[in-house]
């Protein structure tokens, strides 16, 4: 299990009229934090999909445990926690500057071939990076 | 259970690189149709929000069966399916113009006092209007 | 010159914490309004693109007014006021449902060939829908 | 006049199914920017608001030279150009990863009182940040 983590302060526009971050936000941040994973790791997702695979989303939810607010640092904790078949998984948790645990969240990509747009095997860049670090392989 | 119908259309910005719908939009399109069958309901949430009731997300997930692409004219069924103590829950099934369907979703939602911003009963504007129209509440 | 209304709902997300319509989102309701202009004149932007021809945004300015608010129904004024070479201008004056203006706003786009992503001559299915409708083309 | 250098990495919604930047995102990216020279000169935007004065924008132009794509780091130059009465200038040139310049931009911001949202004097605490930096006010 590969995890990182990141930081990512709350913009103007992510902000709604509750004055807090719009749950449709966390989409995005979690997306930001995945692909810092992987650039950790050494690939970067536009590499991977350079090299004929994309990884769309066909899985996500998110717990909203309290709200966060304009201006705020958060701190992402995001780990590669799956890879099976033709799916990836991510699980997050978000900390606001308090420390105290905002969000838990997770999402499941699929590798799909960018030419067939077909689930194809795992992205062989990714893979190999994985091996560098360690194996979490199924 | 109260259930409603929507029609979207897919814009321009919704889309990204892959040609396809970012995964973050269907919170938005899910949040338009529940606030669509509040109001073909007889209240709107800005009613419901001005008489002092918030309902910020607490829980939500999504599965991405098919894409959706550019000036699609999408249809969403939703259902008002439970409200339960201060949670309120909706379910969302999305569908493209082949009447395929390509997103299943849901989302939970909390009645939050706007003042105290603490759970609180569900909002009497909604209670009445959905009696008026039957009565989902356990 | 060819013009056209619609009317767009702000929706939740649309908003920020001052309680308005944040100012990057009016380039997302003058987009939705200058293709609800395209596709009244009977070709669709989605056409447009399908054959060859797409329409970036070289310039864009806007003018705000007075702030417009969660659950307002904005009217959008939208003027296809000239093609000029390869490029396309528009020109928007938004109300409130008070019908007041609210934001002035104009956008050029270009001809852009799909191919080769270089400048090109106005998209020919457009100057035909044009053409049926009035002559506006320098 | 101030000015400032930040570095922003381009997401993937941001994107469209062009393969480049939508255009409504240079609003969000040049608010980023104008937010993090203010605090650079020791000042959050954030403070300003919490001390009673708001910066909605008031004016908003772009020229797009060329297109920005997926993961690339983008530098925009910000400077604070002139505050003038109720009113506050920020331009912003934006570079690719080549050093190209890609986009050109200008915002006006109004200082409005958060209780009254009518225009108001210059926010103090900008005023004396920017005294400690330089003069700038005209």
């Amino acid at each position: 299990m590969i995890s990182h983590q990141c930081k990512l302060r709350v913009l103007y526009p992510d902000t709604d009229k509750m004055g807090y971050v719009h749950h449709s936000n966390y989409a995005r941040y979690c997306e930001k934090a995945r692909w810092e994973l992987l650039r950790d790791l050494g690939v970067s997702y536009k590499d991977i999909e350079d090299a004929g695979v994309m990884l769309p989303v066909v899985g996500m939810s998110f717990k909203y445990l309290k709200p966060a607010v304009y201006d705020e640092l958060l701190r992402i904790e995001t780990q590669l926690s799956e890879i099976k078949g033709p799916l990836l998984k991510f699980d997050y948790s978000i900390f606001n500057e308090k420390n105290e645990l905002i969000n838990k969240g997770e999402t499941t990509l699929a590798f799909v071939d960018a030419q067939s747009r077909k689930p194809c095997h795992p992205s062989p860049l990714l893979l190999k990076a994985l091996k560098e670090r360690e194996n979490i392989v199924n």
